[in-house]
């Protein structure tokens, strides 16, 4: 048996998202695919993190086994001569038997993008999130800046979201204007709740947009109540950037 | 009557060009559609460029009268509030009477993107042409400033092209890598030939593939033959990225 590690990044618009489901395609579902037949059985593939229907990422990473013997580079070609273009893995590393993508992970870093410009680019319709501006970038970053620490984050969690904990360690949670019309924030952690980073966006777009004052996220975070955060952002604004192991 | 110049922007992936034509959606069709009720006639837009099909741009301009007074932020707002989220009309003023964007237009300038890194970003797959490389940058921006000057680019003008003359006068004409695998043909003239930066950028390609030396620009100019040429790039990579007019 050979374990593999893959790093995969994909426009997530037209699909269910990461995980498998009956109800359309998901990336899993087309990796596995595409594996099954190369294998000669059934290959379950492990995401890192589970996006959402309509999120995107730069660096999802998933681990599998295969009983077949075949070099990183060739299975990463065979990978992407199978997937749509919309999905290319841009790694593949032979890796230490019994290596999950989720439980080694040590930290994941996801941003969000929101546009305030009057009118959205083509170029950028299905990747950020386009909010009547413009924000106040400062009172989003000072209020980012809270939930950094370990907290209780169950006010960010959506309703179905069944975890023994809700306890996570925020190492980075900042907001910075990269561009006229587009912002960006950028979290990193050692785990996410459900829907927990589109919470907090839609938390920060309230802020920015000076509807409430930069304390309320504090307020928010220390209720653990999800109706003192803000409206979950749509998905398109999101962006699976990387995960992070120990050396293996 | 008020005549007026808007600037727009758009993903030409869905769409059959610019030009309206019988055979499918037209950008400017898309925007005549919204034109014509409003203005209670047939409006005739005409753009500055004819895009291909599948070419986008960031700064197209044209140019359209209508009988009914309206304030340019206005306009712009109806516009943009019925068309599609890939076309955007990122700017809308009221101009001279008589202005014509094709025939007032002193300078156009165009990009043309290419990938030579193995695997594509999902982001960028209607956005470069992706080409075996790597590409020899060198000898591109080599053979590309062959052409700045006043020449007869007959050998870059696709069949049924038919024009006048087929001179014309390109003032800037670069190949610059912007990222790893990323590099970018800029060209900006006082007018283009059917298909011409496609065929330029065919033949960059070839130069930097190494398949054809840096003199064939030079060899393939002076031919005044299209066969001397490359191969027509695919439209995805290419951009009208601004049109410029001496003072209204």
């Amino acid at each position: 048996v050979a374990t593999f590690k893959i790093t995969v990044a994909y426009e997530g618009t037209n699909y269910v998202g990461w995980q498998r489901q009956r109800t359309g395609v998901s990336i899993q579902g087309l990796i596995e695919d595409v594996l099954r037949p190369l294998d000669g059985r059934e290959v379950v593939v492990t995401g890192a993190g589970r996006t959402d229907a309509g999120v995107h990422a730069l660096g999802q990473v998933a681990s599998f086994a295969l009983n077949r013997t075949i070099e990183p580079d060739a299975l990463g070609r065979a990978l992407n001569g199978a997937l749509p273009p919309d999905v290319r893995i841009v790694d593949v590393e032979r890796t230490a038997e019994g290596f999950h993508a989720r439980f080694a992970a040590t930290s994941k870093t996801y941003r969000y993008r929101f546009c305030d410009a009057e009118v959205v680019s083509p170029f950028e319709r299905h990747f950020v999130w386009h909010v009547g501006g413009p924000l106040d970038v400062a009172a989003m970053d000072g209020a980012a800046g809270v939930l950094q620490g370990r907290h209780d984050f169950a006010a960010f969690q959506a309703a179905g979201g069944a975890t023994a904990t809700t306890e996570r360690t925020v190492t980075y949670s900042r907001v910075t204007r990269v561009d006229d019309g587009e912002i960006r924030y950028d979290i990193s952690g050692d785990g996410f709740l459900r829907h927990m980073v589109r919470a907090v966006a839609g938390t920060l777009v309230e802020i920015g947009r000076g509807r409430w004052s930069r304390e309320r996220m504090r307020e928010a975070l220390e209720s653990r109540d999800r109706r003192a955060a803000g409206p979950t952002a749509p998905p398109g604004g999101l962006f699976l950037v990387r995960v992070e192991y120990r050396d293996l």
